[in-house]
């Protein structure tokens, strides 16, 4: 069997596997794995895994284990559930290179459901696109990985290189479920994780930091106070001072290789707001959960000292919050940036993949959010490929991925598996 | 017996009688009786008024008798445990005028624990004072009047009129539950209320609208999105616009006979704010609970169309809102102001009790919150007395009442229902 074979009866057998596939990740979209819930995902996971033959490892992540390794972010809710599930497939010939398949199945929350066309966990397909929260981040990408695995199986072929299938949780908030994974000790010559980038390879991707502002201060009955006096509108006055910091980083970011290309690449984004208890009381206290954008080679540390100036500055001209300061508590991500580099060769194998899918080259993405790949990129040097299909509204209601998309970007997942670890005849 | 000798016995009587009322005001206040969980400190009541002999009338309000009557407020949260009790005291000889003595028995919720010095339900007395949510707000107002009925049997006397001893539910946010005594058919010639005053009869009181502001929008992935472009500050873009008409209707205020002398007795109140689900999203939605006052003479129906337009106008020129009109939902009190007047022979004998406790004569207060009077004067016509004892803190942390002020507001309420009910020897 030549080159052109193998590659035709990998293409093959994903086209075969296709509905199937479907009917996998239907089944996957359709468990509400949303942060703390990521249980019987994780279990699905781990079926899927032993029915195919893979040694699985499927643990409950320890945060203590976790604390001291770079890129932490801390863990505010019950972790007492919380595990991941590495399969791993040992090559009987040890020929090529060794790879990490990577898929998150932690998702976001829903929003209002009656913002949703149809429920966002009772998948469904239309016009080629497949609705459901998480079905384009990234559930769809998790099960592709497998499906793809699966096609090289059933093209008569195996690969002679070691691979480990790692379904991790908490990617949408501190990302310590892939650090579980090299804490564990799982390590290989290249990892390729497919999230949803539109056909794209990430070169460069955003660090993010979480972060909640707190105001407290003693309210009143209505009747003795203004409306100017209280901690909503306190909050507030703090938010706009943080989007004051986001253009000044904006203006930063534009000293930067990649991110230079993109007019607006940092974000600040209140995204939880909670205050008072009664219309008729003067709201005593509000916290607002908050998400803001770095790039690569910013230091964590550096921003969070920023913020808290900033937060600072903004408290001490202001009549509520001068008497009343207000905190900055870290709640999730403390992520650096991460551009993909020393990569040549897993770039090169990806690229012939990726040319007898889509033809020609692939191209970059500039990317304005985050993904795992910085952990085994930034901590191990483990070059990390971000690649996937393209679909819409992620975070958003009626999200969806493409299937056309996806069945091209399972079988460049195939074909690089392929290339990357070597395959023989079974 | 004279008439000094009467007066003296029953004053005698409030002292005597002011431990064991102290120690009713700490049972009721130790009720956690916040809006729907009121049960509790009916019962109570109930029990108290059985003990002394009054006819109980103890029923659950059904919300489809109110809706048609003057000042109703939409009711929004589970309503079938909402009760009303009346003890009604029926005299042998009926020489005097009747009386409804109203209390209200929910209190506001107590906002965040850690800001009280002492448990908010576990009321506590340290110089002079009785801490507690509700002490103020006003439960010991409610326990002051029947210890004042008391304190005239104690004296050896009955009253010659008939008394409605009502307890009620609602008066901190639609007032239902003084509708519902008034729909049930308790009237009587006058009504006193002994809700905190600091010594002083309310002459004029605000109204008050309470609604919420319902942002949604289709929000994304925040990093397709700058910050500006989202429900929670679209929320703010709103207040920023009601703080507008805040102003205006201040400036209106200047033309009422009585508000005009105070600098700023229209409060418009963010009171609570809840909005987004995930620091990484982009806010989809912004719920605020607002109240806002209005003055006596103001219809309630055309200062909502004034607060509808005020949203609309602020939602016209805004990026975000001009795509997703935000909805105004009426949430609790659709209240007018009221003024008391044609009420001279009650506040004659009133004036005679107030004088005989502080000396003097009675000052008035323009209130610029509201009270359940408002029903009774502007329903039926019946002149409605506020009056009460000192403190602080109502619908704040570490709300307390003063104890010599309430013996004070206890005797003069005694004295009152004396004059004007009439006495007789038992």
């Amino acid at each position: 069997m030549n080159a052109i074979d193998t590659k035709q009866k990998i293409l093959d057998a994903v086209d075969a596997g296709f509905d199937a596939q479907l009917a996998t990740t239907r089944d996957f979209v359709a468990i509400p794995s949303t942060r703390g819930a990521e249980g019987p995902c994780q279990d699905m996971i781990g079926d899927l895994l032993r029915q195919r033959g893979y040694e699985v490892d499927d643990w409950h992540i320890d945060v203590d284990d976790l604390k001291d390794l770079r890129g932490f972010g801390p863990i505010e809710h019950d972790f007492s559930k919380a595990r991941t599930v590495v399969g791993t497939y040992r090559p009987s010939t040890n020929a090529g290179r060794s790879l990490i398949l990577q898929g998150h199945c932690d998702v976001v929350p829903t929003g209002p459901l009656e913002m949703w066309e149809t429920p966002p966990f009772s998948p469904v397909i239309k016009d080629g696109k497949m609705y459901g929260r998480g079905a384009c981040d990234m559930k769809s990408g998790t099960i592709g990985a497998l499906y793809a695995l699966d096609a090289i199986k059933a093209a008569g072929l195996k690969p002679t290189a070691r691979i480990h299938f790692q379904s991790v949780i908490e990617e949408e908030s501190t990302g310590v479920g892939a650090l579980s994974t090299l804490q564990r000790g799982y390590r290989a010559d290249a990892c390729l994780i497919p999230e949803p980038t539109s056909g794209k390879m990430v070169r460069s991707q955003v660090g993010v930091i979480w972060f909640r502002l707190k105001v407290r201060g003693h309210p009143v009955h209505v009747f003795e106070a203004g409306s100017g006096a209280n901690a909503i509108t306190a909050a507030y006055h703090l938010i706009e001072a943080l989007q004051k910091l986001e253009i000044e980083w904006n203006e930063r970011a534009k000293s930067d290789r990649y991110f230079k290309a993109l007019t607006h690449p940092i974000n600040f984004n209140p995204g939880i707001i909670k205050g008072g208890d009664w219309a008729s009381s003067v709201p005593a206290w509000c916290d607002v959960d908050c998400r803001i954008a770095i790039l690569p080679g910013w230091s964590v540390a550096d921003c969070q000292a920023e913020i808290r100036s900033c937060v600072s500055a903004a408290a001490r001209d202001h009549r509520f919050l001068s008497n009343n300061p207000p905190e900055v508590e870290w709640s999730g991500f403390l992520s650096e940036g991460y551009e993909l580099k020393d990569s040549a060769e897993a770039e090169a194998a990806f690229g012939k993949a990726f040319a007898a899918v889509y033809g020609g080259a692939v191209q970059d993405l500039v990317f304005t959010a985050l993904t795992d790949t910085r952990f085994y990129g930034l901590n191990y040097n483990i070059p990390s490929l971000c690649f996937g299909a393209s679909g819409a509204a992620m975070h958003g209601f009626n999200e969806y991925v493409d299937l056309d998309s996806l069945r091209k970007s399972t079988k460049a997942t195939a074909l690089f598996i392929a290339e990357w670890c070597g395959v023989e005849k079974v």
